[in-house]
């Protein structure tokens, strides 16, 4: 952590896909894939080229992709691989003009991964940030569409080799209303390509340092396995997570609703949190933890669901009945608490008017993990 | 019908209305709106020149235009205007080439007045001619598609501001299908505009003087109902239509799946028909009649309810129970039935594989209406 990250490598690969999984939340998509595929273009001489966002000069032309789709279907779907790279191009050739790097729009599971299969692909590079921080469901969830970034023209790619330009779109909910039509319709995954940014504003509205963050938090988890060291301990001591919640899962609810999956999971707690009940909503990512009749952890502040055993963070799909689990939190960035975004990512614009964000606190250990 | 058509002008917008909703065989949307819509910009000056076919140049840009929709919802919406004016210039701006003529991609129907409406908003002419010879449900069903046209870039534009560039589509069908799924997000209902053809690719894949058919027809009605002649009679001699039944509804059923308007009609029929049961079978036009067990016309060839007193020609989504009908048909233009054309927009295309097409004859009266 201490010197800055320059460039992507092979030995990254494993850690930053872990740590990208963590800040999925339960969703953004399982990274299994894109690493392998990154693996690939790194091992035939593709270079994956990281920029600080305080180096991002300010007329670039930035653009964040990453891949959009429920993602159930992302890990079951054999993709080309190429559909962002594809869906840049596209914009490039309407746009008339050339895109001098890349940024995640979510640092969360496989997009975090995407924008550089896709900058090995162009041979730009990727900026250390991204536009949640963690993952969300919409397009519209992002710090640059919170600080209103363009609209249009946006890019989707499939696998099949169909590419759409959204050229014009009033709004940033008629861009996901019409990015997610066209997605279903492709199959319900596809490559998306958000309208191209100025440098200056990625520099103003981006969440700073979530791909050398993602690297990190996935090194403490390779290395507390290697020394026998409980995970989520780790994680707290090195990246101020919260414990909140040590249970066995005994049901599991989830559909698939318009693209979403969409559904909760029941806890039943153990060691200290034994004859507890937690509940953790999912809406493509993991929403709202309660204990009892107590909401711990709500949106946009990160929670998420690791295994017991190894501290393999469990995505929304993969969860299933018996497994026992650690529920940890962490802090959104600030960026994610004005009540500017919290219109766009807090709780109400999930589904839940009636609970209120508030925020689990920064320093270590200042939030009780016993709730009772 | 002798002096070729070159221009559209105010009074010939009420008969070219009337001959397009003849044309579109109960579908194509209600062209009323486009009507009014068409006329206002003519007051104010526009101007809809006609180019003959002949007269189209190879090397010119020809975009063929149409809305896209569900007719029920066609008429209920009320439409900003532009939509297909605004597809075409998504179009050029992805292209970066001016369009030098537009050609409706279907002459049944408000498709026969959209581009005419575009038309004199972008200063270019219309050619007289389509892609149908009448209305089909979906956007690889014209004579342009069937023989080879690409399939991309085409663009949609919404009444709200929306534009959307289909860039790279895999074929015709996923061309149906991405331009469907986001026509069903705008609302049901956009302009759209298809690939840019040559000249030279639209003169030898048109159907030919569709715009003047379109007029001659809407000038027998009115001239008939002026006459107080029966309106069947003056198309059976003036153009050769085939008076097949005439009945009155005892039933109509009639759904929106998809985007589409899926049912049936059921009549009984009176005079020279009494005692006999017809059954129009619709998606979005009027598909097949059948008289008892017979079929008496089948698509590709016209099929179309007209209103027994006046000749109106009655779209699926006004149709109901007591009207007075006589059903006529039109063969299609030959560019349907080639082998190649039937595989598109054929029986089995429209989900009747157990009907072979027998083709209505050309002559005059060579098929008896009489099917008993």
């Amino acid at each position: 952590m201490a010197t800055e990250l320059r460039s992507i490598g092979v030995a990254d690969l494993d850690a930053l896909a872990l740590g990208a999984a963590v800040l999925g939340t339960g969703g953004g998509g399982n990274p299994y894939i894109g690493k392998l595929r990154l693996r690939g273009l790194l091992e035939k001489g593709a270079e994956v080229r990281v920029v600080p966002l305080e180096q991002v000069e300010s007329d670039w032309q930035v653009v964040s992709v990453g891949g959009i789709g429920a993602p159930v279907v992302g890990v079951e779907k054999i993709e080309r691989g190429d559909e962002c790279a594809r869906a840049i191009r596209a914009l490039e050739r309407y746009s008339h003009r050339k895109v001098d790097a890349l940024i995640a729009s979510e640092i969360g599971g496989s997009n975090a991964l995407e924008p550089m299969i896709a900058a090995a692909e162009l041979g730009v590079p990727v900026v250390d940030g991204d536009g949640m921080g963690r993952a969300f469901p919409e397009v519209q969830m992002t710090t640059f569409s919170i600080n209103g970034a363009a609209t249009a023209p946006a890019a989707l790619a499939d696998e099949k080799g169909n590419e759409v330009v959204l050229s014009q779109v009033v709004n940033m909910y008629w861009l996901e209303r019409l990015a997610r039509a066209v997605t279903v319709e492709m199959g319900a995954a596809a490559g998306l390509a958000l309208a191209p940014m100025t440098g200056g504003f990625v520099k103003r509205t981006a969440v700073r340092g979530t791909v050398s963050q993602a690297l990190a938090i996935g090194r403490t988890i390779l290395a507390a396995r290697a020394a026998r060291r409980r995970v989520v301990q780790a994680l707290a001591e090195e990246h101020g997570a919260h414990h909140l919640f040590a249970g066995k899962i005994t049901s599991v609810r989830r559909e698939l609703l318009g693209g979403f999956a969409v559904g909760h999971v029941l806890l039943s707690g153990y060691d200290e949190h034994a004859g507890q009940e937690a509940r953790v909503d999912i809406q493509n990512e993991n929403l709202v933890l309660r204990v009892g009749q107590e909401v711990l952890a709500v949106v946009p502040d990160l929670i998420m669901l690791l295994d017991a055993d190894h501290g393999e963070p469990i995505t929304t799909e993969v969860l299933r009945y018996g497994q026992r689990v650690d529920v940890i939190g962490f802090p959104c960035d600030p960026a994610l608490k004005t009540p500017q975004a919290l219109n766009v990512v807090g709780p109400a614009a999930f589904g839940y008017p009636e609970l209120t964000y508030v925020p689990l606190q920064e320093e270590r250990g200042a939030r009780a993990h016993h709730p009772s």
